[in-house]
């Protein structure tokens, strides 16, 4: 038996959506530095082979520890390489290995004119360039997912709510809509991070430089950076910048994705009950035998608060320091890491939450002839059609709808509105048909038809153009990662060029 | 090779400072519900034990399940009991482990009257309370080490600093006592978290009460709570407030630490050089062969600035909700897991630092005697010596100040000091004698007698009364050890009576 | 026209509501020392009069200094005292106007032995105990508003939930007194505050004491303190942790709040339609005629976002000084000013919000009908009556409710519950009217009768037990005012002595 | 007597400087509004343009309200519009005067096709861009001057620290560079923000768009807008989203001006005493004579943590809201103007700190030779001559540098270097003369001549490229400024040729 509950489930949640859901409870959390291996293999492959270019260590040097560099990676393909806690770090780990294995008189060269402030920034920054790659993809794919959504129902007319109250009317698609434009904003701040953080920090060493003659074009080509950073000191005394900007678009996404679950949420009660999670998205109860709740949403939401928490760490641990490396920041990579792991899933997640979304158009439907939320559409149509001032026709459809009420009407009738004229002394034409078309759900979301509203040619062109948009993101990101592999196949060629 | 520093080392850090130090860099988590599983146990020992009691279950099915619960116990404490990840959590882990070991009609009644909301609730409570316990433990132990610091320095005289500047004299006494004072402010939040939530929450069940006759004051009594919560939904819609209450109070408890250690860690820079903390609490660079870093005080810092961020995220899932439970909240335990976790060790490793520290009372003493630091006394003697308005005496003072200044001198000469009261036409008797005497450090220190400065009188009373608080402090700390304990008596008892 | 909404209106928004709901929108801030002045006055005259005991200042000082104090004080209230921008702060304010007024020999003897350092604590502890009384006050006022409000609501049921999701039945009684509970914590979160911290600062000058010879006891009696703080640096290194303590409980405070206006926000809402907010709490749109919104439950919740922020700030404050005072901390009073003047007015509009609610009860019952809410009941009574192991009866049910969503029922069918009991070859016997009975909606509730339990006993027991916590917190409040008053009196007594 | 302190100052504090120091202690806050006024108008003006240019309102109505809004701005410009706190908020307040100056037929037009949900967030869109462009330009401005500060100090060496601790030798030069490079993010970010919100929400109406043939086109051309939104609803639901955007930027560049005030206080302390402000940014203490505080230094640090919590808040306003127009994000109002106007000023007064700073060269050279800050490049010496692997080479430095400690030195000398030689067996040839050089100073700094290290070359290479990054920057500004004032420009032509 693993779960107390489901057998009123039709779908049950995958493996996927139960690991969201049960987040560490009964899993724990990997090292850290387990995440920079990778990287900070490919970062002393970059430095070695330009200190072999300037001539700092030899032709052999670096064939050896380049050999050695390989056998760490293959290990930890394998899951043979783990890091030892004796061993303070993975730069430790790394060095230790190769001194061990391959003698001091070339593992002792690995750290030559580098240090792990340097080294560090730098491996962090490769982990998170990543970690934006594939946030960008995956955001992408979301914001494709909704749009998918959005353009099936372009004809769902539903109540648009402010304050939670009925407000005037929308379709759902211009509801989904409104997310993918939230949703796409995330990308841009990907991309910025992008252009302020894809700069190669290695060479600064300590924090002040170093007296051997190094080459911080050539190891920042190798890693496929923009460029070195311009100042040694600068990336080290702010480790914590990348990552806090990173937490940042993180917490920005978060909160569009928390406001969607709320609202998924709110409109899948019984109350609303206009739209459905599908069972796969949902969780039972360990007593209650009608359960079925949203916790992939709740997740989401909890994960909202997490990440402004985290950034605050973030942000406090970047506070009022002295220049050059300090300690402090070091916890910023846990911060960072938890917070990327926490998150990233929850994109995916909510793609499936809306894929999978059963839409209850007539509910949605009935919804709209109620609380008066075609009250301003009336109201439009007689400033347009009678000449009155806004203003003043305001105040009349407030007095008719008071009448309405009293007669226990949700939309404004005919009798409250004549009754509301005279009282007022307003002499306009209006027609009881022209009352009750202007209240009209389908005929008022038709003639919404301005730039961003909910028609469905309004909408229709909307979803076009955030399309358009995308397919840019996309190259974006496409020709990111064809730089970065660029880069790989540079070490590759050396290397292969070495014999190794 | 562990390390790629130490050599210059005089002693090396142990295990417990290498950890503290490394943080996660080589060291993972495990699962949270690791956390809860002998307290699950124990919650489900006092449940099952009433629900027989109350006539509910049978004297058969409860020697069943006792029996089962123990054998869970056994195989924890031996490592083979773990948690499987196919099976959400803790609860229901347990659960499934008796069902299928002793079969549904025994397993199957562990979860009668009760449901995983109230459950979580009350491990929870059950977790924080022993560290809370702990916690308080830790902190009297730092408070009675740093106090043991300060008796041992009572007559050390130092500059005091405000704004960074040398503003009066003190004695590192009197700083560290002024330490212990703030420390002890957290012990009496331990001690108000406990009294607030020392309530049993079991018997909400699912938030909403249950119609089974259960026996809530029986289940708080044996699990050595105040008695049982007063509402069924409060518990669980405010699951979120024991673990925020308590990341508050690390939170104080971190900014607390995170000032003696920014004042340790300026105080021992080779330009205070007032300080020196012994090797064991430092580490070296990778590259830089004299560097002594005093890491673990930059790793209080980095934590004062996690638990910020924690209590903020903790907070923000405690807003606008709606009633009963929400899965949001499952987050809040591996928040202040988390936060328990990073901060416990920092009172064991700064009481180590206060422990071993150097205090240099030379260099201190040297430094008394920089910046003007006697100027307010000296104009304080003159105030009381000449009856001179303080006000008028201030100015007079910051004239002479001024001239001293270009005089080349740190301290009042007594030709400036005359030159300003020529200036200010006024006309007092004073000597060289007394200028020098009212600027001499210790009779300085001497004369501030009052309670609560430093001079050795006064500092020693003010010892000797934290002292006396903290002896309050112990027993209650014994007091609560002792209530828990008969608990926990109780239900040993029963399954003896029960021959278990 | 005042106002571009309202004729539908039955009550109009208080000129408190709509300050409340306006922000400041239309009105700015006073400067934070005018908050200061009658504090600092007290102060100042406590100051001085222990310096004429102690012969530090002659008794013609004291009696003109205190004139000028009376003075300042009678023109403040007249508002003819207003602090000039010119001289920093309220303290320099008030030292020139006496040395202006009665000349430098008086005036200038006004801060012997002090110093804005400890000067600005004491204004602040004073100010904050004040504030802190008065939200005592206000949180006592609206519990007993909500006990009143859950006393009159014993009958009546009602959905309650979970995740949002239907879950089992409930009372709004039952509801109130959760809300109950929750808040009365924040008033012994208050009496913490105030045993934590209504201790007197004055005396710790700078931070590192006086040479003269002052009495700390005795300012400390005549300003109501339970006795000075033990060690002078503390309380000014540490200036912003009362501030901090303070912006914590309101974030609770708020937080709590901010879930009965979620919850009112929701229950109010066109499809759940429970509650209905009294119009004068409401605001209308500036476009849509039969808009009513909720706005000051809104307003709630952004003031706990608020709060959690400037806990956040002050923290951050509070982190990695080097002792003594530092300037940093004088943004800690606006901060806390900020939050005490955001969210004190918040508790007297959420008493008048629930004092005016209109409960909708046949609507609430309605409710308890649909979902299968009351299936979790059913599976008890089952339970109960035919010695099923709990975890059987809930799969069992669990079918059951399968079949009978597919019959179209949102309860839980007697042929449904056959059928399932049929599949799982369990035989119990169990009729018709037994299934309707364990379902009914006013039995099911009358059977929750544990402790904390929705039925009608067990919540009027549970505000019972309130109520005399309540009485006890009213008590302490009183005491502290009639401590505070004595203080004040000592003051007067030694004026009158001294013919002032 | 403006202030009790002041005597030994050479420069006082100029008005500017005494105003951000003081904070809101003598100074209250205007209502948020006051800062929308002018926005306001210019959305109404080009909102009612529009109307017209759509027939929806008639030439003769467009001109009587334009002659409106005219009015209105003239008088606020003398100060005789005042914001009536009766009236809501700007928006009732100008429609009001609009209705009572020309009748309603008239001014109730102007709210046509609009509502207060779309208005707020395009005045709140406009405020902040002029905010943001001001920011950009107070920031280039901070940078240009840091740079010149760094052409004039780049053969200024001194200690580097990491750790608090001496690392290696950097120059002043370097340090400040440093500074510019992580200042000119900022920028980068403010223009991020412009990319992202420079669009128009005019025309998403209550949230939901409108029945009225607007043109969303034009309005947002006559605004100076790139575009407009391409949803009605989602720069509603996401009101909070640029503000809380700028609050990160604020808290970003913040946190980069704390750092470097913290760094020039613990310069200027007695013991480090490398550097010194000048006496107007310092202020004296009530009864320190000698005390010449770096309060503005410290202000800045208080601002940081200030801007960390608003944005705290801000976020938290933003997570989990249901779509459309919630009350909640008012707040965000206030939050960010807090920010905005507490941040400003603080570009402002570091720059005048960092102009008028005193460098103290000779100091920091001395320091230079102390606590075996060169050892570390005495170690690359080594290295690059002698061919030892670097780790061997740093653990024989290491024992160097112990035995040198005992011989009471802070430099690695000759005879420890051969006796740690000798014990490890290495055998390689050094001289005591190359001991010396490879420890001088300059000689080190000018090795350090790889990108973005200390050396002169280096330094003013750094210096040039940051100076032509600003020149772009600058022209963007320019260009942005010419595309506002084109946008008022067209107004302005419609005004005038409907003689107006």
């Amino acid at each position: 038996m693993d779960r107390l509950w489901g057998k009123a489930f039709k779908q049950h949640p995958t493996k996927e959506v139960i690991e969201f859901m049960a987040g560490r409870d009964v899993k724990g959390c990997k090292a850290a530095d387990e995440n920079l291996i990778e990287f900070d293999i490919w970062g002393t492959k970059a430095h070695v082979i330009m200190l072999w270019k300037q001539n700092i260590i030899s032709r052999e040097d670096v064939k050896v520890i380049l050999k050695g560099l390989n056998e760490i990676q293959n290990l930890w393909k394998l899951g043979r390489f783990n890091l030892d806690p004796e061993r303070e770090d993975v730069h430790t780990n790394i060095e230790s290995f190769i001194i061990e294995r391959y003698g001091i008189e070339y593992g002792g060269k690995i750290h030559t004119a580098r240090s792990r402030n340097d080294q560090v920034v730098l491996d962090m920054r490769l982990y998170l360039r990543e970690e934006a790659l594939q946030l960008v993809d995956a955001t992408i794919d979301l914001v494709e997912c909704i749009l998918e959504k959005a353009s099936e129902n372009l004809e769902v007319v539903m109540p648009g709510f402010t304050h939670h109250q009925h407000a005037m009317l929308t379709t759902f698609s211009h509801v989904l809509s409104s997310f993918a434009v939230a949703i796409k904003r995330d990308i841009l701040r990907y991309r910025g991070w992008y252009n302020l953080f894809n700069r190669c920090p290695l060479g600064g060493v300590s924090s002040y430089s170093t007296t051997f003659p190094i080459d911080r074009e050539l190891t920042s080509h190798m890693l496929g950076f923009d460029g070195p950073e311009p100042n040694s000191i600068d990336p080290i005394t702010n480790r914590w910048e990348p990552e806090t900007e990173m937490a940042f678009i993180l917490s920005m996404a978060m909160n569009h994705l928390s406001t969607i679950a709320q609202t998924l949420i709110l409109l899948s009660t019984t109350e609303f009950n206009m739209v459905e999670l599908a069972d796969q998205y949902k969780t039972g109860s360990s007593i209650m035998p009608q359960k079925k709740n949203p916790c992939s949403m709740e997740v989401i939401k909890a994960k909202a608060a997490l990440s402004h928490g985290l950034l605050m760490s973030l942000l406090s641990i970047g506070k009022s320091n002295m220049i050059g490396y300090n300690r402090d920041t070091q916890w910023t990579k846990y911060l960072i890491m938890d917070l990327v792991r926490e998150c990233k899933p929850s994109l995916h997640i909510l793609k499936g939450v809306i894929e999978t979304l059963q839409v209850k158009k007539e509910r949605m439907y009935e919804q709209c002839n109620r609380g008066f939320i075609t009250a301003t559409s009336l109201l439009e149509s007689i400033v347009q059609d009678c000449n009155l001032p806004f203003r003043e026709a305001k105040f009349l459809i407030e007095e008719a709808v008071r009448y309405s009420e009293i007669e226990g009407s949700e939309k404004v009738t005919f009798s409250s509105l004549r009754k509301a004229l005279k009282e007022k002394g307003i002499d306009i034409s209006i027609t009881q048909k022209q009352v009750d078309e202007y209240q009209d759900p389908m005929q008022i979301i038709n003639r919404k038809r301005t730039l961003g509203g909910p028609s469905q040619d309004a909408v229709s062109l909307s979803i076009q153009t955030i399309r358009e948009d995308l397919r840019r993101d996309k190259e974006w990101l496409e020709q990111k990662r064809k730089m970065i592999d660029e880069a790989k196949g540079r070490i590759k060629d050396i290397e292969e060029s070495l014999n190794i």
